[in-house]
């Protein structure tokens, strides 16, 4: 342990010399200093370093997703870094609120020294959807190619080098597909869920005929039915299923999208529930992402109508292409078109719990624990 | 005062035993109950009370800009209560990530007893977006014409007597038009005004050409500018200014159009600042309305993926829906597309201050003032 | 099913002619309306609902864990709704914002025709502390004897019958004394815990003497520290740790608290992690309730000064009063005085966790699963 | 304008190659690297940014105030300042929660790495605190003395420096003493008001009278007005309200006080409105700074236990002292003993408005402005 002469001082501790030297408006190069471009730097410092800690998280649990096998202790500790990040998130979209005390008056005292930075040449930003499995397809879509081919030769370099690696997405659907779900010997799982589901839709199709107000509103909600029949038989239909992928209505690989569904209908036995939170969570970070685009570009739309970004992009037009929201997870999102109330679903038999260990604490408590 | 005999007591004052019978959960008439059907009542319970508060706000609101002249005290008690609007939505924002404590596993076990009972049946809500101006077409649009066909004739025929009325919008758009900012004698804003804006333009025409990534970034954003070029031009000119209107570019009157950018741009005035005030708040009234029923869209799809909700439209539709975010207010939000920075900004002749009655506080401080 | 006939209509199923019907001012009584009585009105009805959906929680798991053995799905929903009701406390302490948009000027236009309802007369809120496990002694201090005396036959009755039943505390505590962590056969775990807990206040002592700025911290410190060794011994020594239960220095009864501690250091387990989530959340509600009455209390001030509440208390002495913070599960919250870290934590031997039914998903994997 | 050459690199702009260089986690040097070191610095240095940008900020409200005299225009900046202050305060609040996501175990892995330095140690909030006007006195009791002389050479000659100059809290306090609030020739206004809020007292203590519960709470709660009596005596007595000074019941000059309550009492006055947004600003700063001590110091203690801290503090002190509360605006806070209600207030004759610019923005609307 340190002794005296190593004794660490708060600000040596946290480099608060290099921390605090890193705020250099412009401004003052042009004439008088703009007093909001101190603002304008901190919030966007603030926000990479928030991107560094989620990074710092997610690549530990990319590395725990990439190993051969996840253990359980690694699986807490993915569900429990997870939460975290989701902490991180709602702190970052409540920080939109600081940046919108500028009013666009007091940003245009600045704006033109910025040009042609822009934050879509975030390397943090951009590695973090990466990371979480952003297709190039769409990621590009958002950030406009023009911009992405501005990037300096190191920061394409890096992102490019990253794209040629398996994404989180891949880790989580080869875990996924790892699991036996589908091969209980005896216990015919799948072939009761699949009759389940049907009565279910055929219950909703009834519900529609019953209350549909008018032909238009009928024939709609009769076609979305019968896409979600199409998309569920699909489930169990290796050469259907490759169409869906094909035409992106999904994403997971097959075996991983029914192991997701066995889990979430079974998230309540222990052995499941860890990997529920982690399943549930990847689709909020996806969801709080959507939210903080949406509500970043707002603000921008705000702070300059119109008018061109420091990039030369239109709050506007980023705010109709972010609302497209592509989401990495959203199989995870949309789970819930196939799931069944408790009481429809059919009982795990004893053997096949004993199996998955289900006993855990409360074997303890009856006795036949540890003693 | 009271005497001892009125002695309040705290639930008879609330009304409790009223306030606390009001939860009456269906699923007990078909079975077990559902534990989390309490949650949804009451979420949507507190969401209704709270929509009755942000009511009881605007048209108080409302009537105070009917009034044919809108004194200051009223204009102070405007933006307070506007400040406390936005707090509340605020709040309501935040309350999503209560009823998304609810699994939609946990919501299939009552979904069905619910049938066909939708949000959109919400009168108070509609009342809040009919009093703020949303047009009937937008807001039809939003609601899907068969679920307002389906509200009962009571409630049918309290919202369309409430669209035959003034608008909070009208009577903001009246006041503003009531301002005499286009009569200044000898002092020449709006030329000053329109050689300014056209300077800043040609600025961010220049910083396009020098900066844009290639020739369609280049053809997008040139056209971009154009538009501003023609709509500014507008401002000035009965005739474009009404295609402006017809075709919902801009939706406030020509000569409220010009008051609140004249506002804007003075909003340190302490004249001019409370009305700036009203302006922003607005603003963001509609923004967090927006940001709601976002958050709100998003909920209805992870809890029911591309499954019908409980008034027969599908949380999907309803998600693409909203992002086409129809916003009443939208020309506060798009007015900085028009913004002078302060440098560029003509300064008021002491004429001007004079009449508008400037001196204020800091007349008092050098004493030429109420002694 | 619903048949048409039996359609659900938004207001009938909310009830919302009941629930809007229960906001009724006094000032109109007494002249004029004083606009900002209908906030205060809603501000407290909307606790009450949330205080309502509270208890539907903390009722259902207070059920669970007064069952003579709980499962491990039961624990799952433990869990899983206290999650729920801290999401709700952080609503309830974000709402605090709300009623501070009311200016203390516009609370005295109708302070006086309340009088003597207070706050502290909340028989749900009551009913939360009781039911959570606030004894008597310090609920009295909270309340004020004066106003407790002061409630209605019913609402006094309703509350000592209370009281007279065993507490989610008391619930909690024998759960966790029937754990059998203190009887593993030949893994000698308490030994080695507890010469691993004197190393690390050894470590902290030698901390303390190298790093003691002057004389007088020295001594407070080592102080501290000796305080420490002698409460830790006195976890296992039956005699000493009844004193300090007879000083409140520990609620939990000793094989109770020993237990929580296994748990918390093993909490990376997965037949622990969810014992450990209920524990963790069980310490946040009464942080966030402590967090609750602080702010509410300096809101109290604030809207006061030091002027009488409506019920006749100052809030100033509720503020003083309320930082005393008296907390049921604060042994969890303190728990970490004597944690070690995972380096210092001797491992479970592969017997005992077997025992445990650790191998749940990753054995699934393994393939040594269901199949 | 910058040509293409000076083309700005958003990174190059936020320096984040030095910003993300400054994350030195230490238990690397001591062995495995602890994970959630990552957290702890990023944590503290995104603190130690939003430290620096709210010094940003109350260093230009500090010199505006320190001119001689305040124009209209700098109080509105001053206003609008403020509230950007507290939005950020409200986010520094909120972040309690990212370091609440580490687990008192996870700390446990590198806490010893990091003796003695300790939060106490910030120099940012230090001279937030002594720029706002925080006594030596009381400061130091929050910083305990060992630790403030344990500052290096540099800090603590920074602090003591700053320490002589005056401090936001003097130059409010003479800018209200600057007011001739108390000349108002034939206008009684401090006669009217002394005999209303005597009216309000004793109304105050029929209250008690008629509801006290008990003789105890009778004589205590008479106690209590009678002090107001005394205290509000004091505000029109040199000599008393000197005696209330030296005992700390008071700290602003008498003048300044007196003016805080007319303002306050006037508030909607639109000549009064921004200054008093001002007031009430500065005692939300002094608010939300004594919830940030306070979530912080719970989280200190959930963290530690009753352990010492890595500076060798015990978070269970520290927790007692910061709720001793030390606001430097208190005066502000606890203006509403004095406030009375608007129908009991005196209106303010045609003549005092008029000299204080009343009409502003209505006078435009009657026509009788700017045209």
């Amino acid at each position: 342990m340190p002794k005296n002469k190593d004794a660490v001082y708060y600000s040596d501790y946290l480099k608060l010399d290099t921390l605090l030297s890193a705020q250099q408006p412009h401004s003052p190069k042009y004439g008088a200093e703009a007093h909001d471009e101190m603002l304008f730097i901190i919030v966007h410092q603030v926000y990479e370093l928030w991107f560094k800690q989620v990074l710092h998280e997610l690549r530990a649990i990319h590395a725990d997703f990439s190993k051969p096998q996840l253990d359980d202790k690694a699986l807490y500790l993915v569900a429990h870094r997870l939460r975290r990040v989701l902490t991180i998130q709602d702190l970052m979209n409540d920080q939109v609120a600081v940046i919108e005390t500028m009013t666009p008056q007091e940003f245009l005292e600045f704006r033109d020294y910025l040009v042609p930075a822009s934050g879509f040449q975030s390397i943090q930003f951009k590695e973090l959807e990466i990371r979480l499995g952003l297709t190039r397809k769409t990621r590009i879509a958002f950030d406009q190619q023009s911009f992405y081919n501005r990037l300096n030769e190191q920061d394409r370099n890096y992102l490019e080098e990253l794209e040629q690696q398996p994404t989180l997405f891949d880790c989580v659907d080869d875990w996924l597909a790892r699991m036996p779900f589908l091969e209980f010997k005896d216990f015919k799982f799948w072939d009761m869920y699949q009759a389940a589901v049907n009565d279910a839709l055929d219950h909703d199709e009834t519900i529609i005929r019953e209350n549909a107000a008018d032909e238009e509103q009928l024939h709609t909600e009769l076609a979305g039915i019968q896409a979600n029949r199409d998309n569920f038989a699909a489930l169990f239909d290796n050469e259907r299923y490759k169409v869906l992928q094909e035409s992106d209505a999904v994403r997971l690989s097959q075996r991983a999208m029914l192991s997701a569904l066995f889990i979430t209908q079974y998230r309540e036995e222990p052995a499941f529930n860890l990997a529920w939170q982690v399943i549930t969570s990847l689709a909020e970070v996806d969801e709080k992402l959507t939210i903080w685009r949406y509500k970043h570009a707002m603000m921008v739309q705000r702070m300059l109508g119109t008018k061109i970004g420091t990039g030369g992009s239109s709050g506007h037009d980023y705010l109709r292409r972010t609302t497209e929201q592509n989401r990495v997870f959203k199989d995870f999102f949309a789970m819930s078109t196939y799931l069944l109330p408790k009481s429809a679903l059919p009982e795990l038999p004893e053997r096949v719990k004993a199996a998955l260990g289900f006993s855990s604490l409360s074997a303890l408590e009856k006795g036949d624990g540890a003693a």
